[in-house]
């Protein structure tokens, strides 16, 4: 009897499906008496590690140094940037009190660490070899949400936000290292089989006081987008806040350049909503914190399972994340458990397989049994790892492809704007799902109008060929835009 | 010319030693502009990173989950434990508002997770198969401290709390939990080569609701005693404010007994106070960032040293955390900023190691040097590895063992309590460094006379022999204390 996982989760429950599979897999505690506030259990909590610790790598590799901002921002740091201080005023929690005494000084909860980090930078920099400065954090951070909290999605304390901040002589050398950014971020989410779309964010929605923001966005399975990572180029505006300036080569004191980029648990949200099928999660092998299980199936009448049981552990123990499940509790149990928990491969070892110095494997992604010598279950295993990541990454990415479509014209036959966007929205006015990318002629007022349906992405940040079709004014088409609905 | 290491800064210029050091080998930047916050640099960070991972392996195999609970505790929750309010009301940082709006509840930011963690247990404990429950977390925290801050020492926010917390169904069980807890201490600070005496605390200077607390303590240059770590017994006072209960076997529902214990950054500032030098920091070689650097020492008229390098780092670099310094800067600078950093062992690289095929291998805590082949480079740097770790702790234990005096009474011939304490406090009222263990007959009175000239840190925890000598009251001793001055 071979199991057959459902692909995806049905976006119609997959709100209920998330929930049931954070309880179950005991990724995280949201019943914490405070809205938008969960308690990470130790399996989600190592899942979260190893995802990050993916993350450390790529921007150890590049040159990222880690560091550590304080929490507390004094409020007149805070305030130095205007439009920092618009984006940010109706989202930031203040500590007011010390014990019982009132604080002389406002403190702010980081909700981003741009004004902490570019004061401290104004210090640190004085000429050209002090740059570039290329730092990051792995941190908390806050934000007052108005809107309603979603585990993972929508949080009034972001547990796991990594934010990274880049300081630069020029804007030529700025600019290449937001090229480097998103090369970085691509690799993240490809090693974590996440798929995604780049966007270039209309002005009106940059980050507070950015050039230009890029952003990337996965679907969820109820089909909306979610924002999994941003790029910010910020040009000289908070150097000039913060007065981060160098003496150059040439003798000149100049303001410098500065980038930003940032990522959160949205990232392990991702991989649960989007590998995860009716037995629970699905991880890829390199992140999950159990990569393979050991289930002995003993019978009273054939004694001998469990130590070839643990001699198949030794065997592996070196090599992967693996647990030998010796629990007083039936096979069947222990298949759902870990099963729930997304372990890639189980290892099956009763007497049939002791007997012949064997071992069957189950991959978790298709519940497919192969059987294998002892001498070569290392291996064996490996090769199912690289089968299984492909697979992930082949499922997802065809199920992701179907969900952006293009569109020859943001205008149905009817003229309407209202059934214009047909493949997100259907007659009753309801969110079919997925992206549209659209061909509009570059007036706010044209995308305004399409905002009132629908979410505006932005631009593709790849390059794209030539742009074919109308805008919904009836003028001919300058470029493209993404629409869809977002988280 | 070998360089002479001076084995421990003299305490007469500690602090400015120790600030000098966190600057020089860029550990952390305490002029960030909010009094006990400071930015931990990537060096320093890299340092705390690899001093925690230990903790990590150790909690992990003695069965501790990993967890993270929210920072922010809503007012109602923190105020449910009397001897905690009282304990923390004068510590504790409140948030007031969200964005321009005041909140319904306050929100005070964790001095520490008793309350929200306590909360949450008596929801996932229901009966005895739920038991123990065994969780730490590694999180910054809050005080709002009145005190003078010190960089590492004492700060309002503390950014490295490791805090572990457990339950259990029987008074039996938890107190082997605090066994069990005092051991993980002990082998923590053997790896780190930290030198420590561990006391019962007297009872009026436990933790706020704790029934017995246990305290690590080190001594820092200057003399003065420093609590790294502590241990409690909390009994039944919180599982009885949390309502912590659980189905026990004979079928009655009965209060848990609950344990728990911390270390902070103090651990990182002690061993950069204890084993640095003149030169700057001096690190086991198992958490120091960097082990290893190789140098190359190069000549126009001599090429291929950098070559042969090169050939030095490929052999090195799956072994150790090495670094190859090909900076355009004379060798001696590159000393200099290698040694303030304390990286264990330097490779230097010249015309006669390439033509010889040897590396000469230079020790950073004696500065002795070492030829080796080439072929022998790793196990001979494995080998002062382990010499390095020896020495570290031999120099420091008998430093630390002739800081602790035994006194036979506390009374000295003058019968006043001022010079009593000879040992401790010179004719002039000067702080003379160290801890005495000292006799007592146990009343709380003599301990008050007492306090007023030192700090008294508690009995020891070893068991002592039988107790000779005479209390500061006349009568003969039953007890033990360790007094001095704390940090």
């Amino acid at each position: 009897m071979v199991k057959k996982p459902r692909l995806l989760p049905p976006k119609s429950n997959f709100p209920e499906w998330f929930d049931q599979v954070m309880f179950l897999a005991e990724i995280a505690d949201f019943t914490y008496p405070l809205k938008g506030c969960g308690v990470w259990l130790p399996f989600g909590w190592e899942l979260r590690n190893n995802i990050f610790n993916v993350m450390r790598r790529l921007l150890k590799e590049t040159g990222h140094g880690e560091v550590y901002f304080p929490l507390l921002i004094p409020e007149g740091i805070f305030m130095k940037e205007a439009h920092f201080i618009k984006g940010f005023e109706n989202e930031v929690y203040w500590v007011t009190h010390g014990g019982l005494k009132e604080l002389d000084v406002k403190l702010a909860l980081r909700p981003t660490s741009e004004t902490p980090m570019y004061h401290m930078f104004s210090k640190w920099i004085r000429s050209h070899a002090d740059l570039p400065l290329k730092v990051w954090q792995l941190v908390n951070m806050f934000r007052y949400e108005t809107k309603a909290t979603r585990p993972m999605f929508r949080l009034r304390e972001v547990t796991s936000f990594k934010e990274a901040h880049t300081v630069h002589a020029t804007e030529e050398e700025a600019l290449k290292q937001v090229e480097q950014a998103v090369e970085i971020y691509k690799r993240f989410f490809d090693q974590l089989c996440i798929p995604y779309i780049i966007s270039k964010r209309p002005p009106y929605d940059r980050f507070p006081g950015a050039k230009e923001s890029i952003a990337f966005e996965t679907i969820l399975p109820d089909g909306r987008t979610l924002q999994i990572g941003t790029v910010h180029y910020l040009g000289q505006t908070f150097s000039k806040a913060f007065n981060i300036k160098f003496l150059d080569r040439d003798g000149v004191e100049k303001y410098a350049y500065q980038t930003c980029y940032g990522v959160s648990e949205r990232v392990v949200g991702s991989i649960i909503a989007l590998h995860g099928d009716d037995h629970g999660l699905v991880l890829p092998p390199n992140i999950a914190p159990i990569q393979v299980v050991i289930v002995p199936i003993t019978f009273k009448e054939v004694p001998g399972v469990e130590e070839y049981s643990k001699e198949v552990y030794e065997k592996l123990k070196n090599h992967f994340r693996v647990e030998l499940d010796l629990r007083e509790k039936r096979p069947g149990e222990k298949y759902y458990h870990w099963e729930v928990r997304g372990v890639p491969v189980r290892v099956e070892i009763g007497p049939e397989e002791m007997r012949s110095k064997t071992a069957t494997l189950v991959r978790r992604d298709t519940f497919e049994r192969i059987k294998t010598d002892l001498d070569d279950v290392v291996g064996k295993i490996e090769e199912l790892f690289n089968d299984i990541k492909s697979n992930m990454e082949n499922r997802i990415t065809s199920w992701f492809e179907s969900m952006v479509k293009k569109a020859e014209t943001f205008l149905s036959l009817s003229g309407e704007a209202k059934d214009a966007v047909y493949h997100l929205i259907d007659e009753n006015g309801e969110f079919k799902g997925g992206v549209v990318e659209v061909p509009i002629c570059g007036d706010v007022e044209c995308e305004m109008k399409i905002s009132k349906f629908v979410d505006i992405l932005g631009e593709p940040w790849e390059r794209v060929g030539e742009v074919k079709g109308m805008c919904i004014c009836g003028k001919p088409a300058r470029k493209i835009v993404r629409v869809s609905k977002q988280y």
